[in-house]
């Protein structure tokens, strides 16, 4: 068997306990091997990333595909260390973030639109929801595409979603403008270990044949949880005080606890006050 | 110069009309070639898509990043072709989609989390905006990373966004229960002929550096516009009976026209009756 698909489906197999059968006649497999075994990274070399670099990367992100051609997805970054001290330290949970030489901010632009339809002196009576969502699929498509291309070349990210919960301090520090919102961060820069692979549920959970069935759930998160378990146990259970300390503490019971606390409740109202309509 | 640094270059001067620098020592040069040069895809050959490669593709695509490892993300994949007859058939002003030998839709899942907790005993007090977002950032990075091990395989793919402009149709014809809705469709298949590569935006709009900066957009837009109708202008103009005939056609008034008049109106209450709080 060709080592490429060798690797990918050692990566699949620890990624979602099972095994897949790979072709090693096809082509791309060493495209496909980063992404089977795609890992977050949380340390990062003292290296900067060369300016050009970044723009090359930035350019083959927003070649990704775009809603009809409407382009509502920007990149912000920030390079600048002071900077970015200020946005690591909204969040003191994530010391490693300071380590990181570039943090960039993905932006769902729904105000580029209406700001076009302005221009060429049209109306636009489509502010509603699915301003809001366009752009944000959008952002969501040129992040995961950015990832692709910062991997391929050698760099190291980790999203950071946490920056929703300080929005709103982030947005105005940015100079965001109204119908612009952050929808991730991303820490970037040059690896200093490899990180870890994170198992996922079971392609029977999140794929599904001609129609949708989540039949068997909980037997299967169950599975999912002992797999966990087994092949990499949490080191550290949420929320003690109010749980308790549990023998067996698998995905469902971090996630259930990671939740059963309000999260980011002033989401929406930043959402609304950033000026878009949601109905 | 090396051959994919070359490549990478001029994919990219043709889709953002300025000179990038490429270092020829760069790994990964040719994934990075691949998005740079990214076509969509609208004409397929007469040939299956074998199973056990779409499942391969389903699982690096769901090795991507999750937010909080939360995993909110589902594929649903449509190859019967009767049923995929039914789908096209919703969108007749795309006659090439009933080619597909695959078609897929993304689906966010704003179910399991719920569920999960549910499943632990746990309050789920995060059933607001938050939820609904964090499902459908997911959902736009698989669909993204799906794109990219698609093509790196040699399939040719084009979301469907018009999908959502029959929403309730489509999530009753594949069983979607409450709190999952699909944030687009995919035709797949292998390409019968080279698709076109979109001109994007400059940078100069859609990077930002260390502060959001969208000053000289209209005459970013305009240059853009023309270098479009030099370089692959628009075959038809949209709405002649409302809007009349131009000389010059650009983007803008393309996109200008395209939103002139109403789009999705009903989506955030298709949103809303499928669960979904947007509060």
């Amino acid at each position: 068997m060709d080592e490429a698909a060798e690797s990918i489906a050692r990566a699949l197999s620890e990624r979602f306990g099972e095994s897949l059968s790979v072709d090693p006649s096809l082509p791309g497999l060493e495209d496909l091997a980063r992404l089977a075994a795609r890992r977050v990274c949380r340390r990062y070399a003292p290296r900067e990333v060369p300016a050009d670099i970044l723009r090359l990367l930035c350019a083959c992100a927003l070649s990704a595909p775009s809603k009809s051609d409407l382009q509502q997805a920007d990149i912000l970054i920030v390079r600048d260390k002071d900077r970015r001290g200020r946005i690591a330290g909204l969040m003191p949970q994530m010391p490693w973030l300071d380590e990181a030489p570039v943090f960039l901010l993905f932006l769902a632009n729904g105000r580029r639109t209406p700001f076009v339809a302005a221009l060429r002196g049209k109306p636009f009576p489509n502010d509603h929801l699915d301003l809001f969502f366009n752009a944000t699929v959008d952002a969501g498509i040129v992040l995961a595409t950015f990832v692709r291309a910062a991997e391929a070349v050698g760099l190291g990210c980790c999203p950071i979603s946490v920056i929703r919960d300080h929005i709103a301090a982030v947005s105005e520090f940015v100079g965001l403008p109204e119908k612009v919102i952050p929808i991730a961060g991303m820490a970037l820069g040059w690896p200093a270990e490899e990180g870890a692979l994170s198992p996922r549920l079971p392609l029977s959970v999140t794929v599904h044949e001609e129609r949708f069935d989540d039949s068997g759930l909980a037997a299967k998160v169950d599975a999912y949880d002992r797999r966990r378990v087994a092949t990499r146990p949490y080191r550290k259970q949420r929320d003690v005080a109010r749980f308790g300390e549990m023998d067996f503490y698998g995905w469902s019971e971090d996630k259930a606890r990671q939740y059963a606390v309000p999260q980011r409740a002033d989401f929406g109202a930043f959402v609304r006050k950033q000026g878009f309509h949601l109905d």
